[in-house]
């Protein structure tokens, strides 16, 4: 009988696929495919589109390692009709994402955008940078999980005050204060910043909109690093170009990528970055510690240790 | 006979100068001045150059209270001939400085600068980004002042490891090493980030030259905050050219402000900014508890008592 496969949809180091075969020595470790190996793939690690009608048309398929946090493009519903396990990349990116978010509000803070414009201009133009300062704001997490306690660590120690929002309000760690989803209103009037960190789900679209934008503080900035359908893009065009926000940087969009015809370029008080907030260096490392964690689990009791989402909430 | 005066050369909240009468009731408090009290002026606040010939005339002038932190732009000779005291604003600017070069750092580290050039043109460019980590790299702070422990202390939270330079060697706060100027070359070859954060003195000009750069690592960036000659600017650009350094940003130049001619404006690899690094919000307050605290102790015994200058050293 043929071994059941666990196919990598990419490539990882050798060290890697040597420690893959000492943990599930009854497995096979393919990183391609013959179209007949497709029906003994029980585990795969990523999930390209081209394989997924044939990965879920066999009944061998019984656990899937994204290789991203958020796991709206996949199959939800089929994967909990048929049972197969599901675990994210939650926390790969979570320092990388950090670092992002930091770096664009000391950016805005210290008018660094401005002064790269100015250079490409040769402009000198020390009287028309803004200065502010980070430390001390008020800054509001709305998605308190990996990524969010990873910015509120970082950036407390640069003096910032850090809220945050999830869905029941728990508290969790590093945060003053968390309240529920239904209070967000009741508090972005209080922040200089607010950053969602929100995945996609049906009750977190659009939930970034007009309702919140007109209860934010004139001189306040919004940033989005989740999901970009979160975001009411219209509504916080207009609430931009009102300038009822003072600015905002967006690294992921309601359609990606953003067309040239977008009006979005050419909003002065908004920064556009290709969803690049995740971008990560030693990234196969980092994901193959939630992999093999979860494998040895796997391979002894066909469950998962780390990282496990909850297919009936999408996360 | 009339009072002397402390003569503020900037404008100052009300309550600032309630608090100077109080504490020194027996000078008289000036924003203007007629001609004729220039001789009567003991304690100045700021230093613009039109009124330097005449102040310097009067025997009565005892004390100049700097708002910057470098003061090599004051006739220290004089200063010294005339035992006139010197206090600088160093550490008003500490808490700016070290939020602008974070920034910049992390600008760079995530490709922020090339977002901003990319939106400009609308150009998506997500394959174009370049992409690091802040977190793991090793910081050299040329110049363990106010400025070098402020920046310390927020990036090693970071994760950021920081060694420190001064003109001795000894210890200072919140660095894994200190070395001395003159083991600089020594140690900079191991380091991914070095930082000039250095006075204008004669020991100090041209001290970033091509000496240093050439032992630095191809990756590595470089930083200038401190005075602008410090930094051989010819040999710097060559480097950049060269791609001897991956990165360099200066926020104080030899010549300010750069010229439309000036061929800095055009290096890809060049961040520049219109020393624009110390600008700081509530500069006022920040002033006042230097200005405050040494006019206490003027009053009481004619010494001051915080960021006296040595007037020999120029620091």
């Amino acid at each position: 009988m043929t071994k059941p496969i666990i196919f990598l949809q990419r490539e990882f180091r050798e060290e890697f696929i040597d420690k893959i075969n000492a943990i599930a020595p009854d497995y096979e470790v393919k990183t391609k495919l013959a179209d007949t190996d497709l029906s003994a793939v029980e585990v795969t690690v990523g999930w390209q589109k081209k394989y997924s009608e044939q990965l879920l048309k066999s009944s061998q398929l019984k656990w899937v390692q994204a290789i991203s946090a958020g796991v709206d493009y996949l199959p939800l519903n089929e994967f909990s009709n048929q049972e197969i396990l599901l675990s994210n990349g939650s926390g790969i990116h979570a320092l990388s994402i950090s670092e992002h978010i930091i770096g664009v509000l000391l950016g805005y803070y210290r008018g660094l955008d401005q002064s790269v414009k100015n250079q490409e201009k040769k402009i000198w133009g020390q009287d028309l940078i803004r200065y502010d300062q980070l430390a001390g704001k008020n800054l509001l997490v709305v998605g308190t999980g990996h990524i969010g306690q990873q910015l509120s660590k970082s950036i407390r120690s640069l003096g910032v005050n850090v809220y945050g929002i999830n869905t029941t309000g728990h508290s969790a760690e590093g945060f003053v204060e968390t309240y529920s989803i239904k209070n967000m209103k009741k508090i972005v009037s209080d922040m200089d910043i607010v950053v969602g960190i929100l995945p996609g789900t049906p009750e977190t679209f659009h939930i970034f909109n007009n309702d919140i934008f007109e209860k934010m503080k004139k001189s306040a900035l919004f940033l989005n690093v989740g999901r970009g359908d979160t975001v009411h893009t219209k509504e916080l065009v207009a609430a931009l170009e009102n300038e009822e926000l003072a600015f905002a940087a967006l690294d992921v969009f309601e359609e990606e990528p953003l067309s040239k015809e977008s009006f979005l370029w050419e909003l002065d008080n908004l920064l556009i970055t290709p969803h690049i907030s995740g971008l990560t260096v030693d990234f196969q490392n980092k994901l193959m510690k939630i992999f093999l964690a979860n494998l040895k689990s796997y391979v002894s009791n066909h469950e998962l240790a780390v990282n496990q989402v909850e297919l009936k909430r999408g996360y």
